[in-house]
């Protein structure tokens, strides 16, 4: 980030001009329809907040809508893992960039069974595999602690959406039980799927999804429960994997424009983390080629443009 | 970085204590010796530098003492490039990582003779390519180039560094032709390889190299020249390349402990940027199973957490 | 196979010679121990059966032990699946060599959940699909297909081995839901693993693996039932296929030093198709790097060498 | 093959009515194109022609029109260098099917350097460097010896094509200097390389081709010469690798519907041998997309059904 970003006292103006940009956008890429539960949402849907490290949210449009978070729940499952078992996670999954689709078991036979990141499939396939060993009920355990990071009881999971990723998920299995012979796989394989979607079958707003990773933009303490969420080197390093590996395979491309840590799903959300400032959430239903939402990916790249956001 | 880092005034202490740090590390990786020019290198060398924005110059160890720059000479390649073609360039070579060890001809053919990146082996020579095409002395601009980056005129190749590299550049002759066959190579491959060897071959000193990179970590401008060698735009964009891809199959784990763009050659050297602080070049010539200097990742890794340099 | 072979009228004295040859053989290979049921079985053990087209049986050594034939299973699979789908089944499953090492998933993700033969798992698992989906009991079908060929009802499954299957089956559960992933698994993954796995428990003896597997060499006609097994032009094709893809990673060269139709089994058994004369069956526990017998390889080879059996 | 097939008394007739049918068939394939002087061949060009190992040749249409043999000449090339290396040879080219496109750089990495067969362009081009390092006029030597085989002086390389295929042959630079890289080519990739593309750019007929190659069906010896051309076993071994590997990926199906060893080239010439019987050649320019001629491989498919030549 170069210098202090400018001052946000109009930055709820600000983000209402970009999204009102956003919605004129020539219509471009489609919902993902791989499960009918999310092929049925409202294509229309955009909105933005902002989560400042001095705690306050501005936001504008849909901001407020909650949707299914999908991928970018593994930052929540990352940081679990880190928080119960510590350095020796890393043993299991790496924090290379992957350099191919976000779902491809080539890789994984290549190198035995450990996945290059926490944030392709595979990866948190493993890290679900490590919080449903550590917890005696894991998928509670997660809810829990992403209410506590947004500071609300109100957050669910959808339950069809749940059902349907379970009778879809195929290709998670193929890549479970792959690491499974190689050992990389410790309890059964249909409960850590089964955690493995629920945390997928999360849904929060934009102004919830920004609140709760504000902290890894403030050395790993939330700003508003002043709580330490991880130590200040873990937020570091989730940011860091985030750089390299939190657009699927176009992270590269991402960094080159945007110049920030960031995650997406395939429910059309993506957060991105400014270090020292806050954390940018964006959602729109419609996907790129990349699996990345294309308003999305607008607005954040306007916004990181417009405040001299990058962290490069 | 998180706000701005420790005074420099004992910038030079520092460095010497690193150094004499890593003086004292167990013995540990080997000096490259595909060539034998490269092997014939005395192992114990050690160096570091930091060129800050503000145009001063620290260093402790065999700061001075001229190596073989390698791999870091594809970023000067890439800055010319850049200057030269502009954003068309990005059509014949793209910016995501690699995700694999940095001269796989594999991923060559997947992607029909596009490379992932600038930094990977592939990716220079298609910027060679670039550059023979668009200079009709493009090694005598690449050398004139770094001459003026570094404020001097006694910058050389090694003459017998060059002609070894050639004798033994068969896998980036395969990588050529392949992309040749694929029409991503427009010059003959000999010609494209003479300037690729002829750029790998430029020896220089860890206080020159520092000067001579410290515009990315200055917007694009030279801080003592005060002339902009790029835009801001491209020197934010070379570091995020250089972030996700310029430490070889290590660039995520050098994300994570480090937090820097970055990148290293066989030679032993690395440079690390810190945006909107300067440009730190450590030397040592004993790499690890990555291609990295094993002394000089260790430098950079305290110099950064020492002075809270990371950028994330 | 070049004009008629010798005259068998000494075929048991040759195969004993050639059997006490092998147990001289110097200490090589090891007994398959991925599930402890197939390492407890002695290695010593050796026998040989040839099953000539005129109805007769010729053997030596423990050749009326009952084995694991394991992968040689595939045969009597495909011949059931060839029967009960005609043609049509040849869009789910290709039939050239696969040229990786026998349970590689790479190269099913590259061609979309295709197999490339029915003799590497992927692709017997897709037959056994085939078959899971056409039978209403299509275990006791397999078991019964094999029982009429080897004309006895004496044959099998062992219940150890199938079970321990089951508990170590993680990489071809991988495969089987990869291609459910792609559409090509039609029934319940755990339904068709417990078919495939089923059919890799048979135990027969050399003596009945030989016999039962004679219609190959024969036309598709059983020499003692008289029954018409499968069509003359696909014994040709069962015998095509073996020849290029049924001894794993080494079937060329056992083409380019046999030159006979042949599958062999992780259990140690090899049946060889000489068309138009017989079928030899070969066992003996301990396996090569390739997986094939080695004491199995080394009869086969020497019996073929002897009678001038190759088919090229 | 299944027994003795018919006599040819009347095989020209059946020769000629196979082509009348061959040139029924509607439009398919295309012309190789990749260099200008193959594609300006007349597409509607069709020859075949058995020699059969009693020293007779039979034909119809235009088999005696010269073509351009390209890959058929691997054949000529792998027996020249088995009489001149023996068995030493397999070190450095092996004999498994390829599994993949044929000239595919990919496996070739995976295996270090080593080819999986002779027939793909990697392993020819391992053979050419053999025969360069072997002979002091290997091209002289080459042509020489399949003059030899075809009993005519008459038999010449296409310069305009020589020159072609070494302006267009990028990808097969790249797999020659890929295996230098590995140690596996001795010589000069230059000097390869023209070895190479000059045995590709031979011109013969369907009659000479037949003539040239029928040893391979007589265990070794020219039937009109009765000269030993290689022993009986490597008569069997070329047939057994053509047999996995002699139509590019679509060797298995050539072996699944034709039951022959057999081996095709770009300029749409098919040469298949039948052990113990003769050798077809059969000609047409149109290729499939595997790269195989499809009135070729239609003609001998009928002739191989019609006199029962599978030798499964």
């Amino acid at each position: 980030m170069e210098g202090t970003p400018k001052q946000p006292s109009n930055l709820s103006l600000l983000l209402q001009s970009i999204l009102e940009e956003a919605r004129q956008l020539p219509e471009a890429g489609k919902v993902a329809d791989y499960i009918p539960a999310l092929a049925a949402v409202d294509a229309d849907y955009a909105g933005i907040a902002v989560a400042t490290i001095d705690g306050q949210v501005h936001w504008a449009g849909d901001a407020e809508q909650c949707f299914s978070i999908q991928s970018v729940s593994k930052i929540f499952g990352l940081v679990q893992a880190m928080n119960r078992l510590g350095d020796s996670m890393w043993e299991r999954v790496h924090m290379e960039p992957s350099g191919q689709s976000f779902n491809s078991i080539v890789q994984l036979e290549w190198e035995h069974g450990i996945p290059r990141n926490p944030f392709i499939n595979a990866g948190a396939i493993v890290v679900s595999d490590m919080l449903v060993s550590h917890y005696s009920a894991s998928k509670a355990a997660a809810l829990s602690f992403i209410r506590r990071l947004a500071m609300t009881e109100q957050i669910w999971i959808n339950e069809e959406v749940f059902q349907s990723e379970k009778e879809h998920g195929n290709r998670n299995a193929a890549l479970a039980y792959l690491m499974k012979g190689f050992g990389n796989i410790v309890a059964e394989v249909p409960d850590v799927l089964d955690h493995y979607f629920y945390q997928c079958s999360v849904e929060m707003s934009c102004k919830q999804l920004a609140l709760s990773l504000v902290f890894l933009a403030n050395r790993g303490v939330h700003p508003l429960t002043e709580e330490t969420i991880c130590s200040r080197r873990d937020a570091h390093r989730v940011n860091a994997i985030l750089s390299t590996s939190g657009m699927y395979d176009q992270s590269g491309e991402f960094a080159f424009t945007v110049g920030l840590p960031a995650k997406s799903g395939v429910g059309g959300g993506i957060a991105a983390v400014v270090p020292n400032y806050g954390v940018i959430a964006a959602w729109s239903p419609k996907l790129n080629s990349f699996g990345n939402s294309c308003r999305g990916m607008h607005m954040i790249t306007r916004l990181a443009a417009q405040l001299g956001l990058s962290v490069y």
